[in-house]
């Protein structure tokens, strides 16, 4: 049974961005903690919570921002808990490169399976697995190929084609596909694949009224783009539940891609639900009874803290046990890595130490479904 | 208060359906473990659990597979957590009618209210009854009753005649009646019974078109049935909440029978909503608010395994105690009666422990409430 | 810490209604339990719940009726759990004085916030201040506004004047504005305020169908309330999630205001969304990222009893610490404050012991953070 201070197994973060190549400033560290869009609101009013150190909204404030404090500042050289002007004056004294170093190393991620589609001047997947010590292969953001296509394209045609090389070059390169598509006209889809002239259609339609840098919000061109995925045989990431306020949650809910599910069961593709978070109960059920369903826990874990034991708990319910992957959602700053690892550990550890104890599980079962959700599943799944 | 190795009120299990005469084969037991259709995907893809011992699908790596290699085993003289291998091997080696006997008798069920509406090579009420050493009694699917008058009605109005007669007859026999329109149109029905016009063109339109043997899923049909049923004052049981991946799980929360639940309350018939995960915290405030309205954990129990405790816990925010029953939902092999038994008296007796121990329930009250939701309520319910 | 036996900070209770000023009689307390329409149910069917002590529906046998019995006997000098009759009887011998004195003093409520807009012969804030020896201060509900400017205006222009100052006096005296638009139209209203047109017209068709003392249910001139109040910058409260069966429970997920959400995001007025269960994870999330949202527990806790450490907890996992507030949404008897302030101090103390016991938070971040809910967050929103 992994216990307090046994070994842990190597983990297999299946989902992850990058990492800021400088910085954040102290002022602005805190936007790094919530899924807010704090800079947006700098002076923010009467409604907002109190300025923290740095002279924002106090998103240290959270059970993020305290499991920040608690796992992070030891390994900078500090108490747990420690203030947070503290923690953000000796992440400044020891510098951006010594301080994604140390808390990657310590995060006991072994491989980052990273989606490259976020802006930023973020460290690479290749210097990211440098720093740590580490693997690192890419995830291809779909919408991101249709923009950069869009970007460069001379009309609906090259426009298409050129999407669907990409898709094609990025399935020999890349390990699998994320879509977003939860975020840019929630999960209610039309399950089915669009026919070729509703896609020249709606390409025309997008590539006309769009300015560089644009967007990709057209249904049909995200069905397109899901099912372009599909037919590669690649695994899936598909957003589902919370994450910053350009989405509407109860949009998000995974169960309303029930028939898009369905429609692909037929194919090899595995779906990996991503985050989930409050609908993670109804992802476990569609994992439960679709082959090709998996779930994540991604940005759940790392935003309840100290409740990351019971909202896993609640992802033990009904998802089938090797069908369950860890990540951490981590983006911008290295303590996100540290953080979603450790709440992660220590929760599995908990959790089946007490299913042990009780007799509800056999310290051995605890062991093998500890070693598939770490990173078995994910290793057999993107074939690492 | 019920404790370890005390004694426990004895089950009544309100919802279940019946046990395998002869099986299942080593190799498909699995199946039984899972809502998942798995027989239907004999060669799984890569994004399916690893294979079983049985050369499918991994269903023994569940909370339910677990939990049944927990309370099973030692019932057949093994380990508890042995490996499924030998568990089956042993399983095979007892038989049938042997495994059968030693589980249902150790699952502490007095009285079983099974609805015979599935189809397969199942002990009738009365053997199992003659097995477990207890009572049965019929729960009718009503269903089943209309399929049953489309497969032998010469027209629409002998169709509606001999459906009138049979649930008039059924009313005699059965103690209740179960629905599972959850899975033939989703729990967002019109709420009024529909008028007798419209009855008639919706029985028109389905014997035209139905094959022999064909499902109803006519939601004019669905509701007539449902009326019909409420008119004769018996309790009326409602599939909720998860199942197979023939439902979609958002039309099955059960709020969207809300209207329904309004327009019925003047009526004498209590309706009792089934399983109800993960919508179970909607269904307790039903219970609470609507007098006529009960809950009921089903599925949710036996699937959620070590987490059945947290699970129940959530079903008593709301549901005023006197309105929670047990059942098992078992189907096919007599697992599924221990599992869920045992399941449930773990449950209820770890809950209340920690309960009255905090000072929060008296040890009469648990105790009294432990024995309402064991059988006492459906004692009452039921006329039993 | 805020430990057992230790201090606990003074509780500013941010949404409570009045008590009764005589009674209730025996035979009714038990309907000041429930959410249900108790009284119109005079004789439950075989549906119901056993009958009580008083000869209704038992709601004693609920978490809240044990939670009284628990923390309110010992007021009235009884044995903790002694059976509803006696705690009945001694409640009727102590008087209506005595028992709502006592009950109130002793729930370390020291500042309520009352919502003026609930009918019946209740005690006013000025009343309730002096017998529980606090603070009161008026919270005005929108709808009782309108309704009120209805009963007395000579037609649709004279209403909208007086009800614009009545919201413009209004502001001036009460601290905040309640809505119940959950209960009148559900909450997936358009998120725009109006055009003066549409308020006329739906003002003229309201008038001319209402007879005297009829409520307020058009769409339109609820939005037009709502953002009459949002434009006096004063705090909004919104009654979200579970409550009496006039409701439709799926309606009143506070998800569906995300769009009304985000156009009031440039105002300064603090929105509070009221109760929220069971969708109070999605009202974490909407605190999380969007500044002027807030989130309050209200009946929540009261009515789930044994179980409110838990629910608190969920409502801690996204709502930064900062951004919960307090509340009983007590109604009528005076139990209902007490045990709702009970309930909070002992989740509040059990939840953060548990979490500084495992290291997971700071004993003077629990101290700080219990402070805030308790009521620091009030004081700071409603200028106290």
């Amino acid at each position: 049974m992994p216990g307090q201070g046994g070994t842990f197994p190597p983990l297999i973060d299946q989902h992850c961005h990058g990492v800021l190549r400088t910085g954040p400033e102290p002022d602005v560290f805190e936007g790094y903690l919530t899924e807010a869009h704090v800079p947006q609101h700098p002076d923010p009013g009467p409604g907002s919570p109190p300025r923290g150190p740095g002279g924002r909204a106090g998103y240290f404030d959270t059970q993020l921002g305290f499991a920040v404090r608690r796992w992070c500042a030891p390994e900078l050289g500090l108490e747990p808990h420690c203030p947070p002007a503290a923690y953000l004056e000796r992440r400044a004294e020891l510098g951006t490169t010594e301080v994604t170093g140390r808390l990657l190393r310590a995060s006991g991620i072994a491989t980052f399976l990273v989606d490259t589609g976020l802006p930023g001047a973020l460290l690479t997947p290749g210097e990211l697995a440098e720093t740590a010590m580490a693997e690192a292969h890419e995830i291809v953001r779909l919408e991101r190929l249709a923009e950069r296509a869009a970007d460069t394209a001379r009309d609906t045609h090259s426009f298409l084609a050129e999407l669907a090389d990409s898709v094609r070059e990025s399935a020999c390169t890349a390990r699998g596909f994320k879509s977003v598509v939860a975020y840019r006209c929630g999960l209610d889809l039309e399950p089915t694949p669009p026919g070729t002239s509703a896609v020249y259609a709606a390409a025309d339609r997008w590539l006309a009224s769009r300015v560089r840098g644009g967007r990709l919000s057209d249904p049909v061109l995200e069905r397109h783009l899901l099912w372009s995925a599909v037919r590669t045989g690649l695994p899936l990431q598909l957003h589902t539940g919370f994450g910053d306020p350009d989405l509407r949650l109860d949009r998000c809910d995974p169960l309303l891609l029930t028939d898009f599910i369905r429609a692909t069961a037929p194919y090899e593709a595995p779906l990996i639900l991503l985050h989930c978070y409050p609908y993670h109960r109804g992802a476990g059920y569609l994992a439960a009874v679709f082959p090709h369903v998996h779930a994540d826990f991604g940005l759940t874990l790392t935003h309840t803290g100290a409740r990351a034991r019971h909202v896993l708990a609640e992802l033990l319910e009904l998802t089938p046990f090797g069908k369950l992957l860890f990540s951490t959602d981590a983006y911008g700053v290295p303590e996100l890595y540290l953080t979603g690892a450790r709440l992660f550990r220590e929760a599995m550890t908990s959790l089946t130490g007490q299913w042990v104890e009780r007799g509800e599980w056999s310290p051995s079962d605890a062991e093998r479904v500890t070693a598939m959700i770490a990173g078995g599943t994910a290793k057999r799944l993107y074939g690492l």
